[in-house]
């Protein structure tokens, strides 16, 4: 009698007939013995739609009712396949966040997990329930609804694992699984049977976008084995965490590429203490993530300063940047879109050389040009055109012998 | 500053546009210096497309799972509101039902109010907030969402008021107030300045369906006022309850129709005791509300028993009284649903006699035939063919001197 949670997305319980598909996998498994607590999202687009309403009414909704407005999304979801459940002839009970103990800080929108108190899904678990749970949302102390922002059903399903000592967290969503390398730019890459914490938070980091890093940090901190697989066919997934990963594999997992990249280029920076500070922490104050930060040789006491930020972040990263570049005699601050990220990732590349070397000769080989490298212990990235990505992802593929067979 | 309780329905509150109007609305109030709770209603269609989403899943959806997922509708237009009255510059919080500390029992679907902590709901206000709550729904004392049943919006406000011992009550909606006939069959009906609790649960169990009677027999016990009026145009509308209204008034207030009605009839029951107790109980053990009550005379020791339903509990009462009449030996049950009811009511009419003569003599002046008669203190009903209760209402109108001007 394994205790398994369970994570189905969005597109999984997009429609009625979808949740009643998703009804019968859960009974099938449920009969097999084992006991469940299923996560769940909003139907499709119920969210954005929730979001337009709220925009109707003003551009600046106030965060704390905006909150309340978007968990009733995941309410509705998890009743209505709570009730598909008992349909089909298995006790089921939907339960809030705020029902399921999720307490949650104040930071509406973006809501931290502080606790898990799990004594009603146990209880309704031992009573033979089946246990729905929305996402994606908790209570504070105060009982004020929160929304847990990008990733949070995922860290949802994670934290509730924790809670409850379950066995496994399964993230049913629409991919089958991690592969060595994004399948609509190489067909031939293969499905990953498993992947550290480490090598999926490079790989989704970098362009896999199958689960949030938010929720594979938590399964890391708690030790929880995930399981991505997909909600539409009955293949295996891809388990990430599980025994002794770092040992089992000596290679490279896979190739990541990641084109949401903008690059800022600041001129003539000069070369003094504290300069790096008076730009960074005014981004950082923003939330603004700065993801790769390059400083070039200085020449004459300047130098150059490049680092990178999402496309999205790109306009108000400009705005806090071009001041505080002003401020210190900088004379120029370029933006460049065109280019994008392809990773090479693997636990096994800490202990082996020549890892970086391949890749620059890889690259060098299909003609493309590298704009910036940078590395961490399991990844390699450099900076390229974005038209090159395909390429670049299959050539690197085939260097590294991921190709399926 | 007084402190005035409203409550918006689900058409005044039915889309975007709509719900900035009673932002508008509730903002200029609160200008002029009222301290404002708001109860909603859910938008429009929002609770029938939540039902069908439910029976999309299965025919009897669960309970507790339904209260669940139709309690996210009075949500959304709750937060909408309070977002659409923030970007007009006005402080303003959202509150589900749990949050504004409406407790109820356990009966899913029909819950009653228990108690309600308005410690929350006060501190808002304090804060200089205008509160909004999401009606037709609370919480029991382990966090289960309820709702309320029908006529739960309007309970919600009637019960806020009486705890935070607010001024009045206010009902916004789309008639425009209580008339003395409706308005659709007789043109010449006018508008009541005020009625007493008694008469409006009198017109509105009669057909006079502007607010439900529970909400009226709440304010009744608290001796809230609750003023009904129209959301759309700002027009005075009519206040329920208030000072001394028996006294005020010495005539009949105003005719109501119901076609609501089917009749059943019961022929040859034995004239012995306990018969009637045989029949009823069922009825009332299976929810079925029996209105009206008729023993004919005995003869040679056999009775016939008539009695009322509305048209949808026609279908289960018939299958509970036909075993019981077969069991007693009653040869015949007949069921009738081309009646109506007709209805003047008054407070005055208790001490005034000649009422029912009037009625009857107007009647009889008309060419509609009485097929049942049945009075309380401050009304008499007669039931009539269906198809004549327009002629009916307008004779009986006339005959009460109840024309405007």
């Amino acid at each position: 009698m394994a205790l398994i949670v369970q994570k189905y997305g969005g597109t999984s319980v997009a429609n009625a007939e979808r949740i009643q598909s998703v009804a019968g996998r859960i009974a099938r498994q449920a009969e097999a013995g084992d006991r469940l607590v299923v996560v769940v999202s909003a139907m499709g687009d119920t969210t954005d739609e929730l979001l337009a309403l709220a925009n109707q009414m003003t551009d600046e909704p106030e965060e704390r009712e905006l909150d309340l407005l978007l968990s009733t999304g995941e309410i509705v979801s998890s009743t209505l396949l709570a009730m598909a459940l008992k349909h089909i002839g298995h006790p089921a009970i939907a339960l809030s966040g705020a029902q399921a103990g999720i307490g949650t800080d104040k930071r509406y929108g973006r809501a931290r997990i502080l606790k898990v108190d799990p004594h009603r899904v146990e209880a309704a678990l031992k009573r033979g329930n089946v246990v729905i749970v929305a996402g994606f949302q908790g209570t504070t102390e105060e009982l004020d609804v929160t929304t847990l922002g990008r990733g949070g059903s995922d860290t949802t399903a994670v934290a509730l694992t924790a809670a409850l000592k379950a066995e496994r967290c399964e993230i049913y969503t629409d991919v089958d699984g991690i592969y060595t390398a994004d399948p609509r730019i190489e067909p031939r890459a293969s499905k990953l049977e498993s992947v550290s914490y480490e090598e999926m938070l490079e790989l989704a980091s970098y362009g896999a976008k199958v689960m949030h890093p938010r929720a594979v940090e938590l399964g890391a901190l708690f030790q929880v084995p995930i399981l991505v697989a997909s909600s539409f066919v009955e293949t295996p997934g891809t388990l990430i965490g599980g025994a002794s990963m770092m040992e089992q594999r000596n290679k490279v997992t896979g190739i990541a590429g990641d084109t949401d990249v903008a690059r800022i280029t600041i001129r003539g920076v000069p070369d003094q203490p504290g300069i790096a500070a008076r730009l960074f922490q005014p981004l950082a104050e923003g939330g603004i993530s700065v993801d790769t930060i390059v400083q070039n040789a200085s020449v004459e006491r300047l130098t150059d300063l490049t680092f990178t930020v999402t496309r999205s972040d790109l306009g108000r990263a400009m705005e806090i940047v071009k001041p505080v570049a002003a401020e210190i005699g900088a004379p120029e601050v370029l933006a460049d879109t065109h280019l994008a990220k392809v990773s090479v990732v693997g636990s096994g590349m800490q202990s082996g050389p020549g890892y970086a070397g391949r890749m620059f000769q890889t690259l060098y080989e299909a003609g493309i040009n590298i704009e910036l490298i940078t590395t961490s212990e399991i990844r390699i990235t450099c900076l390229i055109e974005e038209a090159q990505v395909p390429k670049a992802v299959r050539a690197l593929h085939k260097a590294f012998e991921l190709e399926e067979g």
